[in-house]
């Protein structure tokens, strides 16, 4: 524990290190540059962060972070909502969001099944994703859970419950990724993306 | 920019990448790491930071930050009084502080004469480190200032502005480091480290 000659600082810094990926020299850094901004500014920082934590709510439809009790993707009207889209967190929503390629809308489920970690489907936003295709006039299903053992075995369940209804399935494609070598390719990825070939015009880079 | 779907988030991340060596995709993960956080202990977080910006002083006699208007290590009864270390700014205070073998006081310039940047001895606390010697009994000013051309001037400088008193003024050593490799060391430092040679008792590791 390094001495900081300061209680104040000591307490700051010790804020500071909770967060991941932030050890003690770096909340050192961040807590003396907040020491060199002017007081308001260090004030807004200070209110904006417990704004948000007080502030924030779940939307009712899709369980992602909102400002209001149904989020601004589910209440957007200009969003496609015949198709819904299974991520497992708000990151993934921020990553494709950012692609700027999808309207529709999305579906939280909070997690994945993995036996390992405790997590069954109980745990997960599974029965209200089956309760809103009944209620919504939804007609696509695209899963996107990252490709492991656990988004497969999330996949798989999600799709037995919905195999008489009369709703198309479908996964984001898995593959070698644009950009990368298939020397430096892992087996799984690379048997699988044979399995899943398609015409070479699906996947020109730019088409 | 990266879209949030929420002003909330967006807020907060915009806040926290304002921070040194935090881009939109870490102060992300802290958002996030904290709205999964209790909110009383976000608050905590948040209060913290308000309090340590609008109570932090500097002390009246080094500059160091302070909780008042003198700091632990000047109000201290236990630290020699006839020595005062001279440094750049608190971060070098904390980095000496760690090595537990300096007991006497120290004396914050807030900066080193750098005329490409525009600092001149005006702007530093140097004045007030003359006066300090004349009223405290100092017997020894041992400057640790990082070894470049800044802080060399800034050591003549105040070593020129002593030089009718009676006090010894030394500088920590400059060489080496320990544990580095003569290979990858600096020409600078390595011709330096010829002159001010001393014997080998000196140096030995753990000696």
């Amino acid at each position: 524990m390094m001495n900081f000659s300061s209680q104040l600082i000591t307490d700051a810094v010790s804020e500071f290190s909770r967060l991941p990926g932030i050890g003690q020299k770096t909340a050192l850094r961040l807590v003396l540059h907040l020491l060199k901004q002017p007081k308001d500014q260090v004030e807004m920082f200070s209110l904006v962060i417990k704004k948000m934590r007080n502030e924030i709510k779940n939307c009712r439809d899709c369980h992602n972070y909102s400002d209001s009790e149904v989020c601004m993707i589910c209440a957007s009207t200009l969003r496609d909502r015949n198709k819904i889209c299974v991520v497992e967190n708000i990151r993934d929503i921020i990553a494709i969001e950012n692609t700027a390629v999808y309207t529709g809308l999305y579906h939280v489920l909070g997690g994945v099944i993995s036996p390992v970690d405790g997590v069954g489907p109980d745990q997960l936003y599974i029965e209200s994703l089956l309760k809103r295709i009944e209620k919504e006039n939804c007609t696509e299903l695209i899963m996107a859970l990252n490709p492991n053992m656990e988004g497969d075995t999330t996949l798989f369940y999600i799709s037995k419950k919905l195999k008489d209804k009369n709703i198309k399935i479908t996964s984001i494609a898995r593959g070698v990724a644009f950009g990368g070598e298939l020397e430096y390719t892992d087996d799984l990825t690379l048997a699988r993306s044979f399995a899943s070939r398609l015409p070479f015009e699906n996947y020109l880079v730019g088409g």
